[in-house]
């Protein structure tokens, strides 16, 4: 008996817990599953998805753990083979030792993804799917999560194969032409397809501008904090750490930058870069601190400028809504401070035209909500104004996108000038190769490799 | 409907996996879990322990994540209370998201230890039971696994109930001798009353001589690296490290400490002290350097010194040899440099009385077996040559056993100097107390509140 088909790994995270999971899939898990135990007649005769007793055994027959294990039958289960997991006690040693023990009898450990890349090349997911999956694991709020599951949910997916019929559709009718050529037939009424390929083109776009919203739901905004010293940016972050619900900032092995929090805001991740972090000290050259508050600006989706209510507008602080005021992204200017006496200059603020202005106190943190009402309009409404309801996250989905639609554009031009179907059906084809590797229908050997190696092992 | 009674954790390790799980406990568990999940009917009507794919929505009814959940019935499950499993994606957000739902339904927050802590309360296991799971979890070497393991099963737990039944008799018998004490009975022979005593105490004190292995076989044997520069201490545990299975240096989140390299030599964990990283740099006080060396001699178990034997003994080697040959632990002398011609007066070496002396070449490994068959030896020789079964692994039970030794001890002085029964019984009530503490039969607070904040979180 050969178990070189089954791949083993852990499943739960690295570290000690109360539980931790080792996960087989392939061929022969049940069998291969079967020399791991104890109660080799009762794992025969167990249920699938039945969580039962039973005890590890080394080679020697010497107790290694009481588990629970449990079957998933192909093709029922995660990656569509057979699957077996074992529950043992969240030991670092177990864990491994079960892991051993599995490779011992002639199984493999998995590559990172290979469970998800599976469940792919089984058919039970595309390759949107899993990268779904993949983002869902690493996300950090609730849109992204949402995101994540709608487009693990086949949501994304399906609109690119309605994009795809439509194109299939029509290389099919160009062919038929192209068998036809010498009789001249037209299949394809020309201003049908004219129509149809632009109506597929402003859904290529849409898709295309989702990809920044996308990106903001998975990844969160980024906002820079800018202000000169004193006007109160170190207060204005913890006032809004306060109100978050802080499950961002808890999550272990991120290591807490002073210069970068991440805060939740009705469910958008903000990553808040404190410009002032990035001011030079005395010995360092004014230029080299500029251009790293230039690099946290051009990152940035949106500014924010903070004052101090108390005072009158300082040369200092013109100085920094000239310099960054060319960068094109919504900027929010808050006057701090409304908790002591207000006698900043408003009206010549207002020339430096804001997309926002409030007044609060980070003191007391009286107006922080409204910061937060605007901080969330701002980017919903800039990027929802659409009415997307689709959404790309991904680089590789707008790369192919781009490519599809580059072939398009090439399809139409080529039918404008009346150049033979033939140019037009191989652009056709050309764009569909795209919009399929997207899903994983046109399957390149390097896309997947890079897809699955970026996931975590025993996924 | 409450669920205040309903505690909640995640049980997987923190981080991100492919699988991460948040545990429910209490009497009201099933209907808790209902009101996180989409399919309510499907969720009544799921059998127990059984995996099933559900929904989990948040109050608004969006959707959370896709999971799998499982019922385990009361009082067949670890708590010995309802439990239900949320088997979902392992996204920290997603784990604290359902976590904070469930909370928001009526749950409470899981202390360290709870789900154990009411297995223990619900007479599931008893305390040192509840203590080996701990220790299985922090188990770092299969002795350790195996050790807890045996222990969980009930191995040390059941020594102590015949121990303890042993004692009530005596006590009932001694009782009903103080009922009769008009009459002037004896119930039990004072000579077989002596006999009986002696027995246990012999008992006891074989458990109280297991601790040293039992806590050696849980945290690792502690073995400190003597030498002068350049004999090849570096090399030496570089060669060990090589040779290990290197299962315990990769555990995450342990800091790689460079005076300390911990290795498994047939399933015992050894734990190396580089003392030479203890030496004092130039510009620090020898004295420093000689103390901190002598603190990493005095916590070991075993001293293995190394010579360089191309050279000749250098006033240095016998200067350390003289040093710490006072320390009562078995001594190793490594002869390193095998590989080059040997100089080194080997007789001399001998009336420094090693338990041991080994040849090897740290540069090309050759020898280095021999040296893991010796450590191995030596620890398990040492600690098993009583032949001992039962392993003690914790401070408390050895604190115990003692006071339960000091008054039985009282006991048969009582009784040999022919005391009134009535001061022989309180004697023997007392060590039944301390025995009954160990395994929890007699429980009090702080020891239970001491023992389950120790755990992690989920357990």
């Amino acid at each position: 008996m050969s178990f070189d088909h089954n791949i083993v790994a852990i499943a739960t995270p690295p570290g000690r817990g109360a539980i931790g999971i080792v996960r087989i899939s392939g061929n022969n898990s049940y069998l291969l599953a079967e020399r791991l135990v104890g109660q080799k007649e009762k794992w025969r005769q167990s249920d699938t998805r039945s969580l039962q007793l039973f005890s590890v055994i080394d080679a020697d027959g010497k107790p290694v753990d009481d588990v629970l294990m449990v079957k998933f039958k192909s093709p029922h289960s995660f990656s569509g083979e057979d699957i077996v997991e074992i529950h043992c006690h969240g030991s670092f040693y177990i864990l491994h030792k079960i892991v051993d023990l599995l490779l011992d009898h002639g199984a493999r450990l998995a590559e990172p993804g290979e469970f998800t890349k599976r469940a792919f090349l089984n058919g039970k997911i595309d390759l949107v799917q899993a990268e779904s999956l993949d983002d869902l694991i690493a996300s950090k709020s609730q849109s992204a999560a949402q995101l994540s599951l709608e487009n693990l949910h086949g949501h994304l997916s399906e609109k690119l194969l309605q994009i795809r019929t439509y194109l299939k559709e029509q290389c099919a009718l160009l062919e038929l032409e192209l068998d036809f050529a010498e009789e001249d037939v037209e299949f394809v009424s020309r201003n049908e397809f004219i129509h149809k390929t632009t109506n597929i083109l402003v859904d290529i776009r849409d898709l295309l501008s989702s990809f920044q919203m996308g990106r903001i739901l998975q990844e969160g905004v980024y906002a820079a904090l800018i202000g000169r010293p004193n006007v109160g940016k170190s207060s204005l972050l913890n006032c809004l750490l306060k109100a978050d619900r802080a499950i961002v900032a808890e999550e272990p092995g991120t290591t807490r930058d002073t210069l970068q929090e991440q805060i939740d805001i009705r469910g958008i991740l903000f990553n808040l870069i404190d410009t002032a972090g990035l001011r030079p000290t005395h010995s360092q050259i004014e230029a080299l601190g500029i251009s790293r508050t230039q690099k946290a600006i051009d990152r940035s989706d949106i500014l924010i400028f903070i004052f101090d209510a108390h005072e009158t507008l300082q040369p200092e602080d013109k100085r920094l809504l000239q310099e960054s005021g060319s960068w094109p992204v919504p900027r929010i200017f808050v006057l701090n401070k409304k908790d002591l006496q207000q006698n900043i200059e408003s009206d010549e603020l207002k020339t430096f035209s804001p997309n926002a202005m409030v007044s609060l106190s980070a003191k007391n943190g009286k107006g922080i909500e409204k910061l937060e009402e605007i901080l969330y309009q701002l980017i919903y409404q800039k990027h929802s104004a659409a009415g997307q309801t689709f959404f790309i996250t991904r680089k590789r989905h707008q790369q192919e996108l781009l490519q599809a639609q580059k072939e398009l554009e090439n399809a139409l031009a080529s039918l404008k000038q009346n150049f033979s179907s033939e140019f037009v059906a191989a652009d056709l084809y050309r764009a569909l190769d795209h919009i399929g590797s997207i899903t994983g229908h046109v399957a390149r050997e390097e896309i997947l490799n890079d897809i699955f190696t970026s996931f975590c092992i025993g996924k």
